[in-house]
């Protein structure tokens, strides 16, 4: 026989498996938008053989998206076995728009692509490649479970497929053969194993995690606060999204906080208090009674480009003043709550621990925790800001034009913004429910007049703060 | 409060939910051709808004399609109760074809789609309204869960969508609102009532149970035979399928029937083992030792147009004469096992009652009969032949040119033929498993030919047979 394979789920990993519901897909995704001309046929179609060809290529260094999910019997704990039936096409789909293919045609779609949960028991990613849209382009919509990888790694295929110059070098895709899962035995027997090797880990570490325990019950405390009720969270959402985006110049983000004080994350902060504050007062809602809007920023905790795939993630909870009419004491005020996050640096190792911790008994905590956490709205809104590429970028020659970042919601809230920079670039995926949050055009209208008011407000006081060495007075 | 509502499934509904696993998707679909003009707008796509509006118009005549499924507590019985989030958009979804638009693109979008399961907390279906294909054509391909429709049932919503004159009727949606789903409490006690009354209604008619259940035996027996082993099953099939697709001029199949004997149907079945028979010679199998290479043939056991949507469906299970080399031998042997079952007529009152049984006590025997007799390749390949509408049909106008007909296969075959007949043509929908019968295409093609070589007989032999009132010489 053939050597067997199989991949245990890190418990924060199989995590996105139990919080994903009926309303709630826990995908992550992404749409890119590329000049279409190098790779359009004279039928004008695109060349989706070479496209495909390509990206089963890319596939062989990213074994994870060949992959499908099995259970440990007895343990319902998920592994990764090799899909033996894997069969690209259905992955890698084509589509065109329909006429006449604009922005809002494709925002639609993506609304709608996003909405749908992907197959259990396939590997779980869909790439959509749509023709057809206004201005020659091409998108590539992108889907992949979020217990599978996290914000950073979710890049990992896209990655691949990108390359820094239009210069196209392409691979030959090697012939895969896939290796059998295990048994229902040996899946068992592994599992005991890696649970009693765990726990003689977790004795000898014994000192290191009752200080590091500190550390998590004080996330957890502040967790366990609800935040005030707003138009941002909801006792249950529908299972329909509406998708938005916008993108703002990365240069005149430095300038403003150049200008203004605090860092680009400040600065994207503070204007999405900002937008939070004109919404809600739009809506004739009090918003000095928003004491304890919290936004949930999930941050990074892996350490180097390579390693392992799945989720390296540590959350970060902080108080956004959408209280504060003052825009430049607006922005002081969440420099001052990022500044202190920061220092409490127990904050992201707890949450490193915490999840060394499930791993190594049981998830069952981990996830009533995060249950609870996100039953009672301990956070009104997620913020991500994943940095990306500072270069122009190209896939088979067509030049990379936007890249907007879709991450999901909770059942329990209305909107998820994500970040995501590339090429001089700041683009903002806005993930709506459709039901709950039917008016996110407006909220995204909302931002722009918000980063307009910050880069007017940066610009008046340009002359002396943006005297460094190459001045930004364009925007 | 407002008034709840639910609905049991019946029996054999919830079993295609049982039947449907990670390679066997259980939904009934449709490919329909339209004549694209009378329903494009000025920039060249299709007027979406108006057809959104007469599908919602139509919908309040077929309460089924904004239900979705709940379980009752303790006996995990499905019922049917409102979606209170239903959103149409989710449902009747637009899209275009890749460039060129032709039938090969479609015939690869369609059986892409019918690759994907229907997501089981939504209404059980989805409609795709496909433009760009080639001679100014769109397609509406459309899928219900067979839990929801049978074949027959299943054309509910397009009939409901048909008319027939090009003169359009559009009716206004009413404004719907959904009856809260009972609370589990509630759907608990309606079951065991159920139950209850169903114990006493079965010891009434006792002794009718006792005659019928000598028919199911019968049934069941000749069920539990395994059929030779061929292409045509296998031992586990993929989740991926292909579809394709052919039709035949109605009067040239009434032309065959006229000169060489049987029915319209026993054509069918002729030409089919015709097909198998060369499909299989093709790859050098001994044609001789495929004794009892069975057909199933659905049947309807409905009584009138209207009443209930589900199952009413009876199995025959017909001999398909393969080793019988000469054509016309081989269309008399067919229509004597189709002459024999049609009098064997328990079969199909047989097949009624085990859903009665079922229905009363448990599902768990007709489930596990049915499991055993796909295990067993009971059958080798599924035939369904439904009958549609003789005359010209127009949807907002645009005329139906064509509709390919899809029934879904169990996890151990390898094809299902479905046929539906519609203005003076005989639609075939091919659905193939990928793996399992890469050749779909090439089936096609055996089978046209073989239905050439029935027509060139029955051409040969015209001149007395089609002396009737009126003779068909066209074709």
């Amino acid at each position: 026989m053939t050597q067997t394979f199989h991949e245990r789920l890190s418990a924060l990993d199989a995590i996105f498996l139990d919080l994903e519901n009926e309303t709630a897909a826990m995908h992550v995704g992404v749409v890119l938008l590329f000049d279409a001309k190098p790779l359009t046929l004279d039928s004008g179609g695109l060349d989706m053989e070479r496209i495909t060809k390509y990206t089963l290529a890319a596939l062989d260094t990213m074994p994870r998206y060949r992959q499908r999910l099995a259970w440990v019997p007895g343990f319902a704990h998920p592994v990764w076995v090799e899909d033996g039936r894997f069969n690209i096409n259905f992955h890698l789909r084509h589509t065109r728009l329909p006429l006449p293919g604009d922005e809002r045609m494709l925002k639609r779609l993506v609304g709608r692509l996003f909405s749908q949960r992907l197959d259990r028991s396939r590997p779980l990613w869909e790439f959509w490649i749509v023709e057809g849209i206004e201005n020659d382009q091409f998108a590539l919509v992108g889907k992949a479970h979020h217990c599978m990888v996290d914000g950073v790694a979710g890049v990992g295929l896209i990655e691949a497929l990108l390359q820094m110059t239009p210069v196209v070098t392409e691979k030959e895709p090697s012939s895969w053969t896939p290796r059998p899962a295990p048994t229902r035995r040996q899946l068992l027997r592994a599992e005991v194993k890696h649970r009693i090797d765990g726990l003689r880990k977790l004795s000898y570490f014994g000192p290191r995690i009752r200080e590091n325990f500190l550390g998590v019950a004080r996330v957890l405390q502040s967790g366990m606060k609800a935040g005030p009720e707003s138009p941002f969270t909801a006792p249950d959402i529908s299972p329909y999204r509406r998708f938005d985006w916008t993108s703002f110049d990365l240069d005149e983000v430095k300038a403003v906080k150049r200008s203004l004080g605090g860092t680009i994350n400040d600065v994207v902060v503070a204007t999405t208090t900002a937008a939070i504050r004109r919404f809600l007062e739009a809506r004739d809602l009090d918003v000095d009674s928003m004491e304890g809007f919290r936004a949930f920023l999930p941050v990074s905790t892996r350490k180097t480009s390579g390693g392992p795939t799945g989720n390296q993630v540590a959350m970060l909870l902080a108080e956004l003043p959408v209280s504060e009419p003052d825009p430049l004491e607006r922005l002081k005020k969440v420099i001052a709550v990022t500044t202190k996050l920061k220092k409490e640096s127990n904050q992201t190792a707890g949450a490193e621990l915490l999840e060394d911790v499930a791993d190594l008994t049981t998830k069952r905590l981990i996830l009533d925790i995060s249950r609870e956490a996100i039953k009672r709205h301990a956070y009104n809104v997620v913020v991500t800001n994943i940095p990306g590429p500072p270069l122009r970028l190209y896939m088979l020659g067509a030049e990379l034009k936007a890249m907007y970042p879709l991450v999901p919601i909770p059942p329990t809230q209305n909107l998820g913004i994500a970040l995501f920079s590339y090429n001089g670039e700041l683009y903002w995926g806005f993930n709506g429910d459709w039901e709950g949050f039917p008016d996110l055009h407006e909220f995204v209208e909302t931002l722009e007049a918000s980063f307009e008011e910050y880069k007017q407000l940066a610009a008046a006081s340009a002359p002396e703060a943006s005297a460094g060495p190459r001045p930004d007075l364009s925007g």
